[in-house]
């Protein structure tokens, strides 16, 4: 087919053509002299990239998901009490994980389009005299409504109620992209993935832990050997892996590394600000439209879901984009299904790159009857981009 | 710097990512038994691009300029006369060139924003009983000011006028996007590159003659030896080449050639003409601005040349659209320097692609002081594509 | 450093370049309607890979460690019996992994340069009359230590006693470069990576299951999320995964897939076995030296380990190959640490390549002071390639 | 078919992964602000490799033949007198060039296997005191023959006749691998291409020349214009080319340059020659044979040409050598065809590199019935390079 597949789910994201030349790599020996070479390039860089001094990084072969159980099965027993919230997709599978893993899931179920009821918690937590509560969950960013939530109220929730319970974020769709504060913010284990705001491809699961999390490896019951950190922390330091890693992912994190370095990750974090208000006002300005985000202060700016008016199905919107315009839309999930279509614009993005996003969108949603303004969500988003100071990222110096 | 360069230039035009994959071979022995697969895999696809079945097809490691050159040494004489139009930078340079080896150039002086003078060619023609003329040169698209010509119409003041002058076609921005017809057309040359409707970087030069052409060599008294024909004409047949060919680019163009005969030549066409009638709607029923070409006849479907409004520098535009939305624009050249911007979608192109260059180079004018309504030349250029036949090779099957 | 870095490992094996290629690819939805079309390509190639009719095949974003632990908490319980056999670092690593899980191994000490030891394996099978054993493990090749078992005699010693036990193999660096029989062979699951025979970086794990492990699901009580089969079984018959996979690989690995079907299975198990046969000559014959494996009938056709004379130390060989002569050797694991090394050539390899490791390794030991003769490990393995019929694989037509 | 093509032919020689990687770029604007940043950091690369203050390099899209053509059309007129010399095919295409450009050329025939007679060259230039030769051509190395010539004695002998000619150089197979010194040695024209030791693909003419031959200009009648320096010297220093220059070489050849960098050049020509005479090792000493290089002063260090006995065609030994162990030598051309095999060495080569092609070569021969000794080749090439000192480069650090 003629063109370029222009790609706005939430992840994949776009991957950089020097990330995609990186690992274009032949093979090596992963038990060279010169191997540890690569993680000792990759290790200060994921501690910048969480913003922490004192969290340990791991990388595995695998996916987001992976991180998860990591992150429950080298911390938590049998039976343990956790403290969860489900608004959305990825939020309600992690939930589904630690149920799965025999945990006890204290989860509360929370409107789709709000996020992380943070009364609640706090309530909860201090109620929790016993400290029964062992890991409180915590979705930053749930890629399923486009919601973001404010892990620092649930750090101070912990804190207010001096409850010791595990802080555990999944940010896996935020990390790199929106604000992210391992060691102010508590956090014991962050959970992330490569195919975000990396902008690599999928295959490594991005975890970071506390000190507080590696000291319960050993009370720790619940099996595990693939996730075992122990085996990791017994072949890192000296820069080699348990098992074979991945290796040109290894190679495209370095560079992944080397351009959030070259941006600046507080640039990055205010380009993905910037470009996510251009999308919202093409859909709230522009189209008139709804986001699924009950309010500003849920507003992700990694991914927006915008709902269609009753009577449509976003599936068609989706369908359309792909069919006749070869762009890739996210469907709504779960209980949104139909309702919605999300754009994603994480990671390696522009103005201009998201405009193709956006008028794929309105000329499908015209395609499909709904009655949006010709042009009106471009017209929208460039006077936003326009009026509003550029981030350094996108000026050519 | 963040997010995708956006490259709008009239070529090189943007590498298809299969294209690019294909070319990042490893070397090999272009003497070896194996080597005359690869051209054999070339000719007939260069063949049916050319819409040839008694043409010849040549790759030189060289530009487009290099194939000007291979097509005037290898048939003419110094002192030769040749009938050639200036309309515009790239029409000029042939001139320019045919006149550093010493042809005697009948040079037209046309108004830059047309293009080839087909009734004072036929006139010229017509009264040239003598023969004097030994070769019409006729740039098809003029991509400095994104005209393009009607070739079909010299080959018809040649033979009305029954004159044996060869007809030398420039179809380096037009070749595999505008309809090009060698044989039917009666061109003796057809001079293209790489870096246009073929996908490719910039590298090889491409060549066609006619028997008729061939047929001068032994005639031609111009010197030559990189591009002489004779060479190639000594190798090419059992596979090989005089000397060491741009192994790569073969590889490139292979891949090229099959994306053209799956998408299908017409169809390929047809997708031109539709993305620039998006393009000119853009500027003129959006925008309300005026193109450098006058008149309908002349738009070119690769390259839409947009005038910039009195009082304001196009050579404004291009820059802040580069600078600030990593857009890349032509320029305007020599004549029209200043006066215009250039959008090319030639190539590997579709709505929401193009959509991005509509969008950086509205921005860019607006914030040049140029007061285009928000959002209008998307509003236009969609409109135009929603209620058109989308051409076969954008839909996704 | 100049010049090109040599592998020998025994994994990750040289990656062609036609499958580097294939990799460098953008991201796409992996929700999108095309994305099925990947591994609608992959399955059937896998099941012939394994030779297997009603076995179904799984990949993993994962090492092949992964899939140890897929194929153990899919189809078991804690305080299960199983049977194994620890004869190298690698059958070591899965009983480890088992008794992670709270297997109740029963793994018999064998001399490292042996294999699985079919009598007593068959003796047990045969006195556990009440079938307490529910699964029996086997290494069909034990990289550490270049051993090839003999998994149909296996079956055969399950099949003789009539115990139902599960049959799991580990042909993780034996699956297309050994003969494999998943059906003929009644095997269970077997394990198996992307970086060994299937020439592909590491970053796949890949699994077969028989039907009668797939049933086992509902009673295993082992805990599982990531590698449960279930989450699995319920996407991937619709083309989907149930979280993103490691996309680059999956068009690698339809590469790799295609090159093996060009190749033909049997003829690149003829391949393997005639380079290994030359390394074996070298080693053998021509350097007059040990291998580790302890009779013929043990030698492994992907890795020749060279036991190093008395007196000399198997690492020192090996860094010297590495830093004089950019080769990479595979060094002496745990009880065979500084006894040899081990030559990898399996994957994508010929004579002149495996000739580069050869007198790799040969100039290493010389500088070391080991007394070979020089030239006599080709001399010998040259004369084994000259005098018997090479593979059709290797042949250029 | 199975397993990597080993490439011995004297160019295309191997190109390494990294300048692979670097050249797999998507097009940009050859006329953004931003572009001249790549002659940018081409140039002074280029000035050190030719060891120049005073020159002036060039690039073309070409192959080197088209910077033979550069180097006469820029500097010279129709019948003006060249001396030269033919010991070999590629010496001999240059001398045929001149002619078809009508320059009158004193071409003295000296036996293949030996280089520029200088005394002749002397005894010529003293006579010539009427200074009716213009320009001196030397070819530096042979690629034909694997015979290199002794450049500053060209000069030398020009001085001593206080003779004005220009000095042309074709350096192609030896710039970047054989010691070659632009200003100490006075050369007015070095012609070389991106293939041999600057380890790109083929496709760019690289030129560099000296003020003495840039102010020939406006004085050379020869007619050119794509290879018209004017046009470069007009928009080079800007950091533009006259046409669209060939961007992914370019890329390329900012890497080429920074791994020469990298490695040294004074490294880079130490390893030539330990690598070359390891292959004179094997050819003389080991199978016992001759190469065409008729004595010690006239070896090449990129290329080893190596007679076949008596009664055996050089060309049988390639073609096995291709079509049974798929490794790529050079074929005798004009005089010596059938005579010899070449062995390129040049560029990204190390010693187990090399031995591949040495084994191809001799498994080669005595399939084809030449009775050498098997493993002989390798035993003396080894034993060579064990024995004497490893350059720099080839170490890991």
């Amino acid at each position: 087919m003629a063109g370029r597949n222009f790609v706005f789910v939430p992840g994949p994201s776009n991957v950089p053509d020097r990330i995609i030349r990186s690992m274009a790599v032949q093979m090596e020996d992963h038990r060279s002299p010169k191997f540890p070479k690569l993680i000792k390039e990759i290790i200060p860089g994921l501690k910048k990239l969480y913003r922490t001094e004192h969290g340990t990084p791991f990388i595995f072969p695998s996916s987001g998901t992976g991180c998860w159980e990591a992150a429950i099965t080298n911390t938590l027993s049998p039976g343990d009490k956790v403290l969860a919230s489900n608004f959305g997709q990825f939020s309600y599978l992690w939930i589904d994980m630690c149920q799965r893993f025999g945990l006890d899931v204290q989860g509360l179920d929370v409107e789709w389009g709000t996020g992380i009821p943070i009364e609640q918690y706090a309530d909860i937590l201090r109620k929790d005299t016993g400290h029964q509560i062992k890991a409180v969950l915590a979705c930053q960013n749930e890629t399923a409504t486009g919601v973001a939530s404010d892990v620092a109220a649930v750090r101070k929730a912990l804190d207010d109620a001096k409850h010791p319970a595990l802080l555990f974020v999944d940010c896996v769709s935020s990390l790199g992209s929106i604000e992210f504060r391992f060691d102010d913010w508590g956090v014991d284990m962050a959970v992330s993935g490569s195919q975000k705001g990396l902008m690599l491809p999928p295959g490594l699961g991005i975890l970071c832990a506390s000190p507080k999390a590696l000291a319960l490896q050993s009370t720790a019951k619940l099996p595990r050997c693939y996730f075992d950190l122990k085996d990791m922390l017994a072949t890192n330091p000296s820069g080699y892996f348990p098992y074979t890693p991945a290796i040109p992912l290894m190679y495209g994190l370095i560079e992944s590394l080397k351009m959030i370095e070259e941006e600046g990750l507080d640039n990055i974090i205010a380009r993905h600000h910037y470009l996510a208000a251009g999308a919202r006002a093409a859909a709230i300005e522009g189209w008139g439209l709804k986001l699924c985000a009950k309010e500003p202060k849920w507003y992700s700016d990694t991914i927006t879901a915008v709902m269609v008016p009753e009577g449509f199905n976003g599936a068609d919107v989706i369908a359309q984009a792909y069919k006749r315009y070869n762009v890739s839309l996210g469907a709504g999930l779960s209980k949104v299904a139909g309702k919605l279509f999300r754009l994603g614009h994480l990671g390696d993005m522009n103005e201009v790159h998201l405009s193709a996003g956006i008028m794929g969108a309105e000329m499908a949603m015209l395609d499909c009857g709904i009655k949006v303004k010709p042009g009106s969500g471009l017209a929208a988003a460039s006077e936003y981009w326009r009026k509003n100071p550029q981030p350094s990222g996108l000026a050519i110096r």
